[in-house]
């Protein structure tokens, strides 16, 4: 089938920056995943969220749980669940003015059952508004607190001018089920790198649909390369959904040595990293490191509890080592959480380079290892095993035998091969070949980390 | 009484910088005092010191104790009581040309006894001037080696022709006492917070007397607010005081846990703080916290063995966590030791701020706290307990739930409220104001430190 | 005798930088070494090397000791010993274009024997030539790959038009020694301080000779001073010669507490200092101290594994505390391995200064000890025992009184004199200079580290 949906997603392709639009065939197929998505109402619960899993399912074996509402999960408990099928402001006479079938972020996101006239005083307290932008609708929620209301754009409320207008939100808020969707890619060992994502924002595009298109991407990736390391993707609604995975799956979170939140990781900006609460632990410093030697113009934020479900993860009862790995930050781009927030902003390029900056990072997890250097005292002799110049005198030495230099002078039991990669400043994959290569010879050993 | 002294002394108003002379009660009140003082003739020991501590004693109940002449105290012996009645040199026709009459500076303290007729040559030997300044009076001391000798302006040098005059200092250097006052505010508990200022220069302003009204007002300012810790306040000579006191009061020293030498308080300069020896006790960071979130023009220096008594609590028989808060650093104003060091050079605001920025930190040192969150896994619900605002999807968070979400965060029984106020980079304030408010539910406990 | 070749070597005249050529006695005397060795043919093995050694014999009592070719030396083999009697390329006409005789880097070190009449294309894969230099010869090794060729300027290059050229390389490659030279300079102790340099480049001044005549004047500075530590000085083949030294002398090598490789001492760059590969070691820290009270003009890099035997000394199975000292690093001059590396490069001026930066070295490293404060309770009374000004009052103080409180308030048992020199951020010589001051009064006492 030449239009399968599936084609090139998780591909390898390696494509830099964002310069250009001659776009890989990895990302021109999550920009397709991500415009098919785009329409669906989604929410912390309900009809729109398990379309979604629906779909992701075509491309990867995701399982899906439905948790019940009145669920007591930690601190929390599941909510009601909400639908809705149509919204809409109208003039008495009919005439629609703002209607959810044109855009689901016209209503407040969880927005109670309302059918009334209501006076145009009132009707105000219940419109929210973008600053500034005359265009733009403005997404809000009202999850925990019971209430109705409309997002429109400026120019809209400008023409909100009758006295009265009929307010009509069919929605239910009923018992029901929360919904995410869950795939363990099994590795060699049962140590698990956690990759969540949120999956709850109706029609927004960077922040919701490029994590979900980029993590399904990597899913694909790790399940093509026989991990050594069990991968987790979590597909989960924020807050109340890490929420929930974490009270239901206690016996899971012993074995996580390694996660990612993955968010807003389609737009133009560069790749940003925040750090793990932690701040030092094993995943901040293999990010930074991929960072470094991708152009440099990645950045490293320190943590703060605010932001995604690293906010859960992260919380003092877990303290797991789990970053977030973004490209724009969240509130820090103007686009956030308004109708601009569409597929328009996305570049391919932007979405098939994170994806090829979370594959190097799942490279040095991967291939890290303490090597010991069987050869210990002074340095061996390279050039009898084919593995040095043979003209001496030059003032200087090739990248790939200065590789061959630090392994052999750093693999000492103590250090891993990032230690070497950070010390020698040298990207991680030039290390591990040199690594490679010495381990085919004599002279290198792999001791179990 | 409307002209009481006491009036408004240690006043919690929270006056700002250094502009602007719109004094406040609090600023006026420490001038008013700083000028009762000037006049009088201090030394490291004498009635000029007893005079001083009388004073105090109108202002809070400080023990006064008198340590009599050859005790020895650790290194050194308390030495002879040095007082002055008159002192002046006089034309061979009687006219006086240099008298102790019209300014304490003109002798030598400590000078021994003279009454003779003195050429002129012997006589410049004992003379001291200061350079480029031909008004200024500098300030000179000879206490352990028997000296006698004046100091006068470059204008007054010039003057002295004759080919002799007569030289008087009615002087005596017996067998006496060291004097020196202490105070205690007990607190809820026995640990204690050192504050010493000296209390043996002569008319000078800034170098001594900023000090004194300031410790006064923090005194009094301790005594309204049932304090935690107990604060114990020395009023000692310089150096002799400082050992004196320690030698002495050994059973004393053990309990303190934060300690500041103050000095040079009341000019128009930034604030400075000097470490103590650790660099690294919780004092030095408390102050570095303080000054960091007071406008940021504070400036932190390291420990240097020299300065005020500091130099003492410090010597590494008690490596004391003491640190040194000043304006102006001595030795780094031109007026330092002259006669320039006189009420003029200082500020009611100036006054008012040191005394602001101390109470800031008895604050966090009363305040600081180990804290556990009670519901440590994942975020609690803070919106069912009205700690939370209720519509979600803002770009940001306020300052004040950004407080609440650090205190949950890092409230692991391993962070003190100290450490998470660093962290979140907020005001101390700020933090424990929201510890309290969680505190208040059944979220945060505190924990004994 | 007025024309002593040892006059002057290794005496103490401390010269600063670099500028002006009134060459100090001790430049002038390793400039003539230097110009004495620069003619020799060295190599890693071979009659170059021996006649070297013998002539440093003349200067101070090195042992030379001879390792038979085919010694298993840790990973490698001594190799077979080289000698080159004559080498060139000719026309066919007998007259001689390229010709060892004129200069010795005009032959690959190492080269196998040959005598045969060449055409000019494969002869143009056997020669050597520096870009962008028409008049300079490159300096060409090839030990251990059986091989032979020629080096030469760019100008003698264009000048082969011939079809043929005879080409002859006298040349043997036979089992025979390595030689090397050791000197140890015994200590009141066996912990070693540790010298190496290497001695195996043909007429290469800065590269080789340098390092050769700062390291003699070392030695024989060391022998002048009854030294605490004991010495150890290795003139060694690179490499190969380490290797050898290390493989035969174990039993050495657990004393080495301190250790340098000596090159490039002597051209006119400002002094870089390589670190350990511990980075932290004694010796980084007490060269980082002097170079920082030196000007400032000196530099510390990083340990890499490439350079010099610092390579072996620093690899994981010994892990020693030994740095490289330099001017201008190697590779990083254009004269490096080329014939424009020659005595005019050098200057005595840089040679003595090189020399005083390393005397200075050795004084912190015999100097240095843990002092113990025994009056540590408040500071001691200085001025009764005549270690304090007289008259107080002044501003500051006087860097040798500042020196002496640093050394009371710091000596509690737990720094060292060069800890106290660093955090006073005075040089190591003030602060011992203080500690002897104190040391000669009941103030302070040595404590054994």
């Amino acid at each position: 089938m030449s239009d399968d949906p599936q084609q090139h997603f998780g591909g390898t392709d390696e494509p830099k920056g964002d310069s250009g639009e001659g776009m890989s065939p990895d990302g021109a197929a999550m920009m397709r995943l991500i415009e098919r998505l785009y329409p669906i109402c989604r929410s912390i619960t309900g009809n729109g969220v398990r379309q979604t899993l629906k779909i992701l399912q075509e491309y990867a074996p995701l399982d899906i749980t439905e948790v019940a509402t009145g669920t007591k999960v930690l601190d929390w408990q599941v909510p009601r669940e909400w639908n809705v099928r149509q919204a809409y402001i109208a003039r008495l006479d009919g005439t629609k003015v703002v209607d959810f079938a044109t855009h689901n972020l016209h209503v407040v996101n969880y927005s109670t059952p309302i059918d009334q006239t209501v006076g145009i005083d009132e009707l105000r307290r219940h419109l929210h508004v973008v600053a500034d932008r005359p265009d733009w609708i403005p997404y809000r929620t009202s999850y925990y607190s019971e209430n109705w209301g409309f997002c429109l754009s400026q120019r809209q409320f400008g023409e909100l001018t009758d006295p009265a207008y009929r307010v009509v939100i069919d929605s239910s808020l009923e018992d029901g089920h929360l919904t995410y969707g869950e795939l363990l890619v099994p590795g060699r060992c049962d140590e698990t790198v956690l990759i969540s994502t949120h999956i709850c924002h109706p029609s927004l595009a960077n922040d919701n649909l490029s994590g979900i298109a980029v993590a399904l991407a990597l899913a694909r990736h790790v399940s093509s390369i026989a991990p050594r390391y069990s991968y987790r993707f979590l597909f989960i609604p924020g807050t109340i959904g890490s929420i929930t995975w974490l009270a239901l799956n206690e016996h899971k979170i012993d074995a996580i040595r390694y996660g990612l939140v993955l968010s807003c990781l389609g737009d133009r900006g560069t790749v940003t990293y925040k750090q793990s609460r932690r701040g030092d632990a094993a995943i901040d410093r293999i990010v930074s490191h991929v960072l470094k030697h991708d152009g440099g113009d990645g950045r490293v934020v320190p943590f703060v509890p605010f932001g995604y479900d690293e906010r859960q993860y992260c919380s003092p009862g877990y303290d797991l080592p789990v970053g977030c790995l973004m490209r724009s930050e969240p509130g820090k781009y103007p686009e956030y959480h308004t109708s601009a927030d569409n597929p328009d902003l996305l570049s391919g390029s932007s979405l098939a380079h994170s994806a090829a900056i979370l594959r190097q990072i799942i490279g040095v997890i991967e291939g890290n290892a303490i090597t010991r250097n069987n050869s210990p005292k002074g340095e061996p002799q390279l050039g009898r095993r084919g593995l040095y110049r043979v003209l001496g005198g030059q003032s200087s030495v090739e990248n790939a035998q200065m590789a061959l230099l630090w392994v052999l002078n750093l693999s000492d039991g103590r250090h891993s091969l990032l230690d070497i990669a950070e010390r020698a400043e040298m990207p991680f994959a030039a290390i591990r070949a040199a690594a490679d290569s010495l381990c085919a010879t004599d002279l290198l050993s792999l001791v179990d980390a």
